[in-house]
Formats: C-alpha cells, structure tokens, sequence
C-alpha cells in the first residue's frame, strides 16, 4: 500500500513540532508544544510523538521523518552523526529506523566535526541546511543559523566543510534572567532599543575581549548616569552577537554574502548587525527551511 | 573619652565580614556570614550590623568603619563616590557619617569613573587597594582585583587613574550553574585540571572572539570523544580568565608587573594563569589587603 502522505517533525531542545504532509506537499495538520528533549527526557519520546499523532487522527500508513533531539543519545533512538566532509544528501541516507514500532519512523542523524582542536557538533540544523540549499547546492556558501547554540557553516557544492557553535543564545538567556544584569533589562521604546543593539555590535566585534567589560557598562552605565534602564537587553544581545561576528564573519566574504537562516526577532536582530557591519545577506526563514528539508528527506526515503 | 579600638566592616555583595580591632591593631573578635548586601537589603543593614557587634560585646564606644556595599544607594547610607582620578587618601576624606546611631559609623564611598565611553565602578575594592598599595604609594602600577566582577586598576603615585571591570566571575557561575554546560561539570584529578585550565586560558587570550565557543567546546568534546567530563569547570574557567587578560593586560607592563590582590581558590588560578602566559605577577592577600585599608582609614578618621 503506497502512502498517501507522510509526518515531518522537528525536535528541539525546547520545543516540539509536528506537521501532517499529504501526496501534493500540502500541510493538512499541524501540532507544537514546549515537549522538546527536556520535558521528553521525563514523559517519554515514544509517548509524546504518539499523542500528538493520535491528536491528529494520523493514519498509521503515514510514515514520520524526525530531526533533531530525538536522535540523541537519550532520544526515541540513538542516530548517531555523520562526520564532515559531509554531503547534505548523506544525512538522509544515514537516517536511521525506530525498531518496534506501528508505523515507519526516520530518524535523521547529525553532523559531527571530529578534529580534537575544534570539536563540534549540530543536530537539527544539517536538515534547514538540507532545506535552504538543497541536496545538490551549487557553489559556495557561508550559513549561519543563530539560536541557542548559534552555528556557522561553511558548505561547497553541497557538502559542509565545517562549522563553528557559539553559545551565544544560551549565554544571553542567563545573564538577562540570572546576573546582576537582569535588574537593569526593561523595555525602551524601538527605535532607542535598535540604537543600543546597534552599538553594543560593533563595540564587541571591534574589541571582542572587552565582552565581559562591555556587559558589566549596562550596570555602571545605569548607577553613575541614572535614569530608565535604557535597552539594557538589547545591549547584552548586542554584545553577543557582536561577539559572535567577530570570530565568525570570514576575512574573504563569498559574492553572495551570508545566507541566514532565521525567523521572527532572531531574524530581525541578525539581520540588524549585519546591516550595521555592511554584509550582504539573504535571508532563509528558519521554520520553511527544517520543514523544506524534512520534505526532501521523506520523498528520497519513501519516494512520495 | 578615648577609644580603645575600633570595629572593621567589609561588606560584599554576598558575605559580611567584622573585626574587631584593639589599640595596638591586634584583632580581638571576629565575625563572618553570608549576610552581604542581597541578605541585607530584606533583613536590614544596621540590625545585621547590631547583631554582630552584641555577639561580640563590642563596647559602644568603638567606632566602625566599612567598606563595600553599606555604602550602595540601597545600603546602610549612601557613601558615593570619589572620581577618578582619585587619590587613595581621598576615600578616607570623603568618609560619610550614619546618622542617628548610638555610636560613631562610617563608610568609606567608593570609586566612579564618568566616562561615557567606559563608565565604570567599584565599591570595596578601593579599599583593599588603599591596604594594597598604602596611602602614599610611589611610583606606578598595574592592580587585578579578581572575583565576581574583577577590577583592573592603574594607580599612579598613589592616585586611582583608571579602571575596567570583567564579569568573569559572574559569568562563570551562571554558566556552570545554569547552562548544558552545567552536566560536564564534575571533577578530574588536579594535575588534569590544571593543565585543562592553562589551555584553555592560552585558547581564549590568543582568540579572544571566539569565547562563545570555547565554551561550547566542553560540550562537543564530551559528546564526541565520550569518557569522563575531564576538568570542565577548570575550562570554563581558564576560557574566561582568558578573555579577561586579552583585554586587560597592558601593551606595555610596568616593570614591577601586575599586583593580583586575591585569597584562596582565585590566587591560584589567576597566579597559574600570569605564569602561563609568562607575566610577572607578586600576589598580595585580599583579606590581609581590606583590613590594612580598613585600619588605615581607622587611624586617619580617629588617630587611633
């Protein structure tokens, strides 16, 4: 019996999304929730995926195609890395099969970068890159893919060559929420907050060591010159990102610039400090690339 | 009446410290706690202070002096600051009184530099430079305070000329409390973790950019080459630390050195660190340093 459709699902640290696909690639069901690897850790990711099919009245013919943190060692199965070099169509002949179950599950492993002096590693993001380029890219690019764990990669002629992490999301998280920062973060008005990120970008990309100074001047800032906590956020994140750029941005650009791959207010601050460092970028959003490359995956596999 | 002696408060941000001081600068009583400023903002500073000098019986016509945050916005009464440039003999000038008690309080304020482009501050540790360096120090050097937020300080012939403070110590414990780092932090045996700690230093002071995933690093390697989490938090560490010195040590050092005033855990790893990177450094003890200065300022306020 052929399958009239197929699952795409993509499995975050932190969160969880499910879309029914049928024959014509059209979307006829969509589910998210917070059930990412650290809420499935606890309940079950064999229980989390199946209620959220059940949901969906999800026919059990439907085959399911997953990236992301379900393939980590504590996931639904382990699926492993693929080591760069590593051609973007390699993920999908790598995937692996969840044994014991009713229905046809894929599980897409990772890449790893094995050098001991710059070790690293992505899962979930090898199928946006998948997605947002393609099985058969032509030429080079430079990707980047800010989040949690921001990565920068570089791919030519569809294989990635190697990447780089940056914590630089996380890092953000807990000095807004947990430092002695997290007093000085309120909102001021858009246009101010655009002002401060700005600046804070290119204070850290031009003097990167300065980054734990530079944090700490939202506070001296704040008690020696008063007034509102002025885009205090922005700054920290400004200040990271800055951080970022200023390892990650190559010496020798490609022509076609920088192909970010991003959505809502990651997308709009990245493509702020780019505008403000003048690189060219595109821009890919982040949600079309994973379920582009969840697709390509699932139609290679079961040739729907 | 003549005093028999005086009562010296060092009051951080998170640990209260009272000594009591006779005539001849012998210490006769001594009292520690956990009850810094974020304690004793919600139980009251001058009760906090009551309750330690009644423990001690101390007579109540032994002045006290202190340093540190009694004397923030939120503290005992406000002390101000001093600007810089600001000579050392300066904190004790501009001791504020606390009104309203039934003996003789003073806090030394701190030191602000109102640069708009490098705003900075510090409170208490201008104290322990006092103690450091002495009221009339000659001649010119180069101080690193380290600890929750590290001061680098430039003194010359007695006078505060400028300073930059690192959240280094701040950000470790968010980042090894709070972060997926907080997992690969466990013990390894000393020789490991040292040597852990000296690389790690050497990474981040030679590419200060790339801090974001240095830290990441612990994660990845843990991931890829498996075993035991060897020495994360010296990593975490050395990579901050490391970050620190890349923007702090001068181009040009003064041939006395860099002055680490620090105890414990920190002396060792800010004196590894300097030698690593071939720095001469001479160490002076932080509590020894704050009671020096705290006794230096008794004398002048009182000719004790």
């Amino acid at each position: 019996m052929s399958q009239a459709g197929y699952v795409a699902v993509d499995w975050g640290s932190s969160s969880f999304r499910l879309w029914l696909v049928d024959r014509a690639g059209r979307i006829v069901g969509e589910r998210r929730s917070q059930e990412g690897m650290v809420m499935a850790v606890k309940s079950g990711f064999a229980s989390v995926l199946r209620s959220h099919l059940d949901a969906l009245g999800a026919a059990n013919e439907w085959p399911v195609v997953i990236c992301g943190m379900a393939g980590a060692r504590q996931g639904l199965v382990e699926a492993g890395y693929v080591d760069t070099p590593a051609h973007l169509a390699s993920i999908v002949e790598c995937a692996v099969s969840v044994p014991g179950q009713s229905r046809d599950i894929r599980i897409l492993p990772g890449i790893a970068q094995r050098d001991a002096r710059a070790p690293d590693v992505m899962r979930g993001e090898e199928t946006q890159l998948l997605g947002a380029l393609g099985r058969d890219a032509a030429g080079e690019a430079i990707i980047c893919l800010p989040g949690t764990h921001s990565k920068w990669v570089t791919v030519r002629e569809g294989t990635v060559e190697g990447f780089t992490t940056f914590m630089t999301g996380e890092l953000f998280g807990v000095i807004a929420r947990e430092t002695i920062l997290s007093h000085a973060v309120t909102g001021a008005d858009e246009a101010e907050e655009m002002e401060a990120f700005g600046s804070a970008v290119v204070a850290a990309f031009e003097t990167p060591a300065l980054a734990a100074n530079l944090l700490f001047q939202v506070r001296s800032r704040q008690l020696l010159y008063g007034g509102k906590p002025s885009s205090a956020r922005e700054t920290i994140s400004g200040t990271l990102i800055g951080l970022e750029l200023a390892a990650a941005l190559p010496g020798k650009m490609p022509g076609n610039g920088v192909t970010l791959v991003a959505s809502g207010k990651l997308r709009t601050l990245y493509e702020a400090a780019f505008k403000t460092l003048a690189v060219v970028v595109r821009s890919i959003d982040a949600e079309d690339a994973v379920r582009r490359g969840l697709s390509t995956a699932a139609e290679a596999i079961w040739k729907i």
